[in-house]
């Protein structure tokens, strides 16, 4: 590894904060809102430790909000780069919840989202490669080819017959169920 | 159109806002994450106006941040309830930035929300229906299906073989350039 | 209506906020000092879309609260300009609060603030003339020389000798209860 | 002075704060909103001091901004009550700026807010007698009275031939440059 | 006492703020470091006040919460600069909280800041010398030595051999015990 | 060790935070109340993880702020409870600032902070034993009975005759240097 290889543990940001009563809304519960805007400014943290430059949120996938959060709970957020390409960079956020009274802690959200280096200028610029170093980061290093070929599939700027993971999946899952057997 | 019949109009919220400093990150550009947090809270507003219910988020469509926004632009979020599944309201999200020295104005995100009426308890509970008006809100409420199939079908709750709209778009995509070119 | 000419309607800025704990007094009612922070910021809004220069509040007439803002409850504020002199503008803001749960609104407060346009250097300068279109903005139009009259004089710039609609006001008020009746 | 007696200068409020970038608007100039929120919080500690009740804001005089106020200055606001009448109390506010730096001071802003004193019920009731000390204190005592009767002609609450002082001051004015001179 | 001769009372700083939810803990209760930022803010106006300079945080001395303040009270910090130093100057801040409904007012904290005046360049520069004018602020001046004196030996700048104050006080204790008397 | 024991690793929080305008003051350093406002909150999430108790600020120890941090720097700041004392928590803070852009870090303050543990009726109860794992830890450990001994002395509730490190030390200490040259 020379010394522009740079690893995932090293883009690592864990972010801890108490939910406040104005981060929740009439019930207690936090608001998405609130979270979505911590977990922003943990991964732009995480991206700019990796590139050492100023990073903006290009994109952020589908998030899901199944555990609520209560008032008083501790949040904790933990980032890490997980690939880079070209002159974007894939980050992971996990968010798990913490109920300090009772000792009890759940993992409430998994998110990707995606930023890009900006240089002086405020053009996009390329970001160092990034060396996964243990097999989790090996796993979702190499999930994340896919999940940006799935990215610039839904935002248009992929055709299904370009790509690559896409369609060889659905050919897999239509060839499980039978084409015969679809609605027409 | 009964009294319990709700229109999409009814439920539209308009928010407007400065970008201050500290909405900013060191470049002057305005942060995902705040932008984020005024999306949700906008949404939440559309929600509770339609369902007269406390409303919580439950998802998070994928959004793409293209068009920066910087501090002293003013920031225009619309947003409407498109649909409602049983329990779940689909909340669609406009937003434009408006530099009022140069006098021009910008679409610069468009999102989809989901939010979850709840009851006295905290359980999730039926909203009205919603009815278009307007031929452009008719192709928002037709689309909205297909939305919401995507959307479980990601999430893990939906097979391939048990949807109606992807499959057949897949189908069909698949039928247009030839399964026989397709990668292995 | 020449290039110049501008609408009173192009001007409206809609605002809209959940009340939030911390806006709050210790009675769960929305602090008049919050309401007037948002009041203003809408107030700039509408004026900085008008004029196409940085805007500063000038002064801000009478305002009352006779009805509570509850926590929870959505505050909507409109502003628009009504009218322009020289170098000052004049913007009424309209404040709605609205119940989602029990699925009511009423209007809370009315009133009017005075901006002015300011150039590069910091001084003011000239903001473009503004043109009413309805029957209900011709109205505030008119009333608006009204409002001025009445302003410059409660500042000591105007003297009540040297006004049109105060001193005619005032002459057929004393005219319709008689003067010999009044206390000496 | 019996124990229920209470004095101005008990009620008197100081607050302090720096402007800070967030307080600013694009031009390093403090915004108005944000002023009037600071001014209403030191107009209701002053109003609870002296009523030791939970108080609301009922109005808020015209308020002028003739002297910005910049970023990084300080800004003192100092409140008291002046007078009460039956369930409101006058509040006066002066706003000092100071530009540590250049060692300067100046004074901003004079305004008059209206509070209520609240019961356990949420309904106005009576605050305690104030009394005046000081030759200054007896003039702000003496002349609230009559701002008070403006207050009441301004917001519809009292016709002109009910007034005291408005009359009088009217009758006067018109005495010294003869109706005959008046437009028609 | 010339020009440039300054006194105690001309760098007092008043600050009041009311307790609001998001001050507090999940108890009620107002978080210590809610009000260390606010004593930090009091302290900084009060040393920019004498010392005409942009001044920042130095140290600051222990500080003990013994009394909690709780949501809805009113909060009163008084700063003063005790004596300069040199480049650096000692602040002194009292903390008062008082229940406005029950008319009841406490002190909460005293605490000992030190700041550091800065030039253009941000490097610390002499601040003027400062004059006590009344018994307390001289007990205060004179008592000021002592404090640095323990500030420079806890922070390892200073050896006990060649403090002056420290050394005299631990031989007084020593002697009035007896050092035979002492564990060993 | 047993189900009752916990370990000072299991108490342990990190908090990471970008500087943002609004934190500094007008020189583009940090403020020194905001950083110790964070460090409060990293401290009480660590002795509520420790405790499952709510738990409450009870004195802070001297702290010194000798590297400035910049805005757009990035903060972190690490605490873990070092040793509990009946119903005491002495919690260590570590507080480490970097620039991404330089890709360059250093320490920045090291704190220690006291927590009470509250039980239901707002009264201190005692936490839980702790743990040292490592040697670091148990140097930590060892030396909390030192930094309490000073901290009691220090609050005038424990006098110099009744303490054991504080007083082995000076005598130590004036031992070393001849009591003899001390000045009289």
């Amino acid at each position: 590894m020379n010394e522009k290889q740079k690893t995932i543990s090293a883009s690592r940001c864990v972010m801890t904060e108490i939910v406040l009563p104005n981060d929740t809304n009439g019930f207690g519960n936090m608001m998405g809102g609130r979270l979505m805007y911590l977990m922003d400014k943990c991964a732009a943290i995480s991206a700019q430790r990796h590139a050492n430059r100023v990073c903006v949120t290009a994109s952020v996938d589908t998030v899901e909000f199944r555990t609520p959060i209560r008032e008083g709970e501790i949040l904790t957020i933990e980032g890490c780069v997980t690939r880079v390409f070209r002159s974007s960079m894939e980050v992971q956020l996990v968010v798990t919840a913490e109920n300090a009274l009772e000792n009890t802690r759940r993992v409430c959200n998994k998110a990707f989202f995606t930023f890009v280096a900006i240089d002086d200028c405020g053009r996009s610029t390329p970001a160092p490669q990034i060396y996964p170093e243990t097999p989790a980061e090996q796993v979702l290093y190499n999930s994340a080819a896919k999940r940006r070929e799935a990215r610039l599939y839904l935002s248009g700027r992929l055709r299904l017959e370009d790509s690559t993971y896409l369609l060889s999946d659905l050919l897999s899952a239509i060839a499980s169920f039978g084409v015969e057997d679809a609605p027409s």
